[in-house]
């Protein structure tokens, strides 16, 4: 019972912190929150703090480090991982309410918001700017920009512009004992002492919650292209990257899907198939410039004409969106089937179709029954490997698709992080020094392993 | 006595580990390891280790580590802060034996290469297969890739290409604990566990020793075009960058200097003033393209025609290093004259006016008899303030000129680092919470203190 009295007593110091309405206890009002997109990641919270700025952050961090209880950082949850939900008694500390968005600095090409911001909205607003940040990937409409910042997210655009770490010109995080650093000058230009911005992209909330940023943003490229192309395999899909890569500066994505991810999309969607006949392999590209890109990738195309077995292309908003939606909507679709096993992982470019051969041989040959959907980003061997079938606590999948990726010289995690779901094979791709490093550093800024424990570290 | 004792202790054990020609302990030998090139920075070294492998200077540190003796780790020795220089009765860890340079993988677009290779020699392997490393400063010919890691070197091309961080896939690094951590794959997309990488940049040798690095390259853009401008004044020299920025896709740096500067390295270097007339501001402009930008140059000049006293352009490389040598001379001439106090300082682009009029005045308000000469780089704010005329030990103009810097929001280091030269400054620009993070790391990573101690935190 003193377990019980212990939280209602910490509810109590909360509601007071911040608001009694914004501490969740009812069960209802909690479900929310401890369960994940995927459907595989849940766990019950002690309740749901929801502070609207960094102080009432860091009053709630300093609150449950008083009473040694540890807290489960979540933005958007729209993490795959399950780095979001809670483990059982974990706080929930949900930063949605930090929404605050202010103007586009044009001058200095930057914008700074609250960690609760969504993508789409930071994208809305560039764009009326004639600016945009080029951080782009299906779940913008919910994924926000504390937790693209902690997650270190990639997308679609990650080949032309990299990943959110290059986008972070500066963060204001609450720590684990409630102090709060601001770095928000936003400096091109600063190498006064240890890129701590840098390090906290991509922590996963486990050396300090991002209550806010700083986010550079890029010249808007208007006038934009999107093609669909189908080939017999991937091998053949690289001679198109080749040619994009050498003849369209207007190049910026190039995302691939295979059959099997294409008849389950159209079959959950009510998607047309886009061609006549299904293919191995298709690849959704995307240019982007000042002016109409759609020569440079018709010429781009036209250098790879003998590997392209078919073939359509948008320039109009609707069309391009159409177009995108095939590969956009696997993650919908996926969980429509099942609870998937997720495995984002990168491998050498050169690598990704033996490994992909690799992986359906070895998956169906332990596991008769599962389903394998393999897509991904073609220009930078970030492979998304999902796995229908095994119960999702079943190890067997991960564990061996892992295990092939370090084999091809790959990481465990291209942009989704390691959160729960990988932590225990973190020592496949990153060696003991390293390892050793972390550990280190997260002990001396999180000594009571107070956020997010359990994440990266197991 | 003990203390002698115990160094050829030291010096027997390294000789056994290392070879005993590559542990210098004659004064003769040592010297050049013990002052560095602005002449404001000298200490006594117990000896200096030359390894020449990662496991040699595996064995250098725990042999320091095992007798307490700290380490101060030098590359190039071109550091403007005098973090490479030995305080009294520390190893001088030299790096420039570890100079292996790997063949350019064109498919990844990367190179491997020791911590001590030069910037020079990586440049030319790159271009050599067509490609090129984008970061560029006046010492290429002597700072190693280990010493730009390190400081997280800037340069004339980071506006465009931003700092040595943005260009390392991975490396290796020897810790304070003697191990190794390799990070050397060069995915594009990595994100399973905290960027160590990321963080080893810019730390100067003070978390762990960088010894061998994996570099991003990027398209070498052969045709060059470069002119200098002269304008009334900096603000003048706006109208410029805002015309390149709009018009000049090929632009990628833009480094001005002052009426002083040009007097300074004209009588130092023989050269020729450019114009009839000497004016108060110049620009070095530099555009560079797969095909020839000298138009693209003087259309975005004529926008600023209003603004522009006088121009030349040189599209030869001849001429194009003439135009830059009125700029690249400047520390070679300023040591000719004496010991400058080199601030190198970021403010915000709108600020730099104003902020060079405070320190004018205010300097010589202070003391009337120093010199001061300002240059740097237009794109980013990055202003190199140097200052004549003050003993080497005195810190009134540094004190006041980074106050000046804090005052408009800036930093106290844009691309040098922090050494032992702004150490005590560091919280000018840096808030408490920042600061006990940066401690926090260093005690965490380096518990005896034995990496550059007294570099960054005092």
């Amino acid at each position: 019972m003193s377990q019980i009295e212990l939280d209602q007593g910490l509810a109590d110091e909360l509601a007071e912190a911040i608001g009694a309405e914004h501490v969740l206890v009812d069960p209802d009002l909690r479900a929310g929150f401890e369960h994940d997109l995927t459907g595989r990641f849940d766990g019950q919270a002690l309740l749901v703090a929801r502070p609207a700025t960094s102080d009432e952050v860091s009053r709630v961090v300093r609150l449950c480090g008083k009473r040694g209880v540890p807290i489960a950082v979540q933005g958007g949850n729209t993490g795959m991982v399950g780095g979001a939900i809670p483990r059982p008694g974990e706080v929930v500390l949900s930063l949605v309410r930090l929404d605050d968005l202010g103007p586009v600095d044009t001058l200095a090409q930057q914008v700074e918001c609250g960690a609760g911001v969504t993508l789409e909205r930071v994208q809305e607003r560039a764009r009326e700017a004639g600016l945009d940040f080029p951080v782009d990937f299906a779940a913008r409409g919910s994924a926000t920009i504390g937790g693209l910042i902690a997650t270190n997210a990639g997308g679609s655009l990650a080949a032309r512009y990299g990943m959110t770490r290059a986008w972070v010109a500066g963060l204001e995080a609450v720590l684990a004992d409630g102090s709060i650093m601001r770095r928000l000058r936003g400096l091109l230009k600063d190498n006064a002492g240890y890129d701590l911005t840098g390090l906290l992209v991509g922590s996963e909330g486990t050396l300090g919650i991002v209550t806010r940023a700083r986010l550079r943003l890029t010249p808007l490229l208007p006038a934009r292209a999107v093609g669909l192309f189908a080939f017999a395999s991937i091998e053949d899909a690289f001679a198109l990257l080749d040619a994009l890569r050498a003849r369209a500066p207007s190049f910026q994505a190039a995302d691939y899907l295979h059959r099997e991810g294409m008849e389950l999309v159209c079959t959950h969607r009510g998607f047309p198939q886009p061609f006549r006949e299904l293919h191995d392999t298709y690849v959704v590209v995307e240019c982007a410039g000042q002016d109409d890109p759609t020569d440079e990738l018709g010429e781009a195309a036209a250098l790879a004409e003998d590997a392209i077995l078919d073939s359509a292309i948008a320039t109009d908003a609707d069309g391009r969106r159409a177009l995108w939606a095939y590969r956009e909507s696997h993650n919908e679709s996926l969980s429509s089937r099942g609870v998937p096993h997720k495995m984002d992982v990168t491998v050498p470019l050169a690598s990704v179709p033996s490994f992909e051969r690799d992986v359906r041989s070895e998956v169906v040959a332990a596991l008769p029954d599962a389903e394998v959907f393999l897509y991904g980003h073609l220009g930078d061997g970030n492979v998304h490997v999902n796995v229908l079938g095994p119960p999702p606590d079943d190890r067997t999948v991960d564990d061996l698709v892992l295990r092939i990726v370090a084999h091809y010289g790959g990481s465990i995690s291209a942009e989704h992080g390691v959160g729960v779901a990988k932590a225990r094979w973190l020592s496949l791709t990153r060696d003991d020094a390293e390892i050793a490093m972390m550990r280190a550093i997260k002990r001396a800024l999180d000594p009571q392993s107070l956020l997010n424990p359990g994440r990266i570290l197991v």
